[in-house]
């Protein structure tokens, strides 16, 4: 039988988690930082990940409807805000659509869904059944991924910047107020795991929904390099470069 | 306004999705049975494949939970006994556990399900999911893969038999009852579709079944191509050259 392990050891064991297995490792996310991307690939990235963000509620609104007090609502509905947006304040989500417009993207394309891979639609979709079909402590623990994207975000915002002509700091507007958010809701999750996982088996289900979830970002990033880097088959009905363009702008 | 399609412009559309989409078209079906895979490329398709085996008969009960009649019923039962067996008579997971029996791999290994692709267990779950939240014809629809599938099976199995060393005609049994199987399904399930497609947008959503089942299949494969061929890239935690073998087996 397994034994409990204390707060700091299972602390520890997520961040272990997250140092192994969280997407910042992967070539493509360490390609886009270092402007080894093309504009194409880029967009297909843009494109992509347009995806996931626009899931993110619907994942937030299931495990909203889970928890059982208002207190936990109210904490839990923020995320949601930050995402939808409200009165006066992008959300999340029209920040990302800035970003597919800076990189010439058509916005009806992008929010039609029609030409994301795949692999990118069924890891995505996979992260909002989990919530559903999992305890709600696994579906809390799947959030936890937000411990390691503070420091991440600002390496990539850096080198996109930096590296690419196309890229400004009004299009990368979506990371501007994630490292603080991702912080607030993370050290939320956490507290919570580590003091709701109260027997051995409930601490391995949330080490490895934390694992379920980096292999989320993990596939999407996967299903993206074998597309459009290397060695850049492109699936049937996935977008190729220069479809779903702006009209102003022109060839990618 | 979408014009409702004859019944045989129906069925040439739904056939024409096949000859575009079917994974037959897959550089790794491709190399499979051209005999241009490493046995331990070959045991990585039967370790990740074994999933979506395992899951048919999920989802075969999912639709069968869905049927009105005994007689829809009766008809679709039959595919969960052929996948699941009967007294006497080994069903396709058994037989599935024969080939990866056959290239060496440790039963309880493959069984446990440790060691897939995420890549293959979100494309599987999506299958699943999707005969649950559709609508009945579209769970149906999303079967008509198997209106492809009879003279694929024996372009593998010959291929497979002509070059591997370590493949025989028993390791195969699966694929020997799997044409008449799936004929049979298949002329039932597309006489259902025609029959009960009654509006163009049923029509529109028969198609867009069998456009997404052909990307489970399809993303099955682009994930063993992208993880163990070109590039490479095994992610975190999946199988790897050597694990798993059974204890005669010896090094892949």
């Amino acid at each position: 039988m397994k034994a409990m392990m204390g707060r700091e050891d299972f602390e520890a064991g997520l961040r272990q988690i997250g140092a192994e297995r969280y997407h910042h490792l992967h070539p493509f996310q360490q390609r886009l930082q270092n402007g080894d991307l093309s504009k194409t690939q880029v967009q297909a990235w843009a494109l992509n990940r347009y995806y996931y963000q626009s899931q993110i509620p619907v994942k937030d609104a299931y495990i909203l409807a889970r928890l059982r007090t208002p207190e936990l609502r109210r904490e839990w509905r923020q995320r949601i805000i930050d995402h939808d947006g409200e009165e006066g304040q992008r959300g999340g989500i029209e920040k990302w659509i800035a970003l597919t417009d800076g990189v010439g993207l058509d916005r009806a394309y992008v929010e039609s869904g029609v030409g994301i891979l795949a692999g990118t639609r069924f890891a995505v979709d996979a992260y909002v059944h989990f919530v559903q079909e999992r305890t709600l402590l696994e579906a809390i623990a799947s959030s936890l991924t937000e411990l390691f994207s503070p420091t991440v975000i600002g390496t990539r915002v850096r080198g996109m910047l930096e590296h690419y002509d196309f890229i400004s700091k009004e299009t990368l507007a979506y990371f501007d107020k994630r490292p603080v958010q991702a912080k607030r809701d993370s050290d939320f999750a956490l507290a919570y795991c580590l003091d709701n996982a109260r027997r051995p088996e409930e601490q391995t289900a949330v080490l490895d929904a934390l694992r379920f979830k980096c292999q989320v970002l993990w596939a999407q990033l996967d299903a993206l390099h074998f597309a459009y880097v290397e060695p850049g088959m492109i699936p049937p009905d996935a977008w190729r470069t220069g479809e779903g363009l702006r009209d102003e702008g022109g060839a990618a």
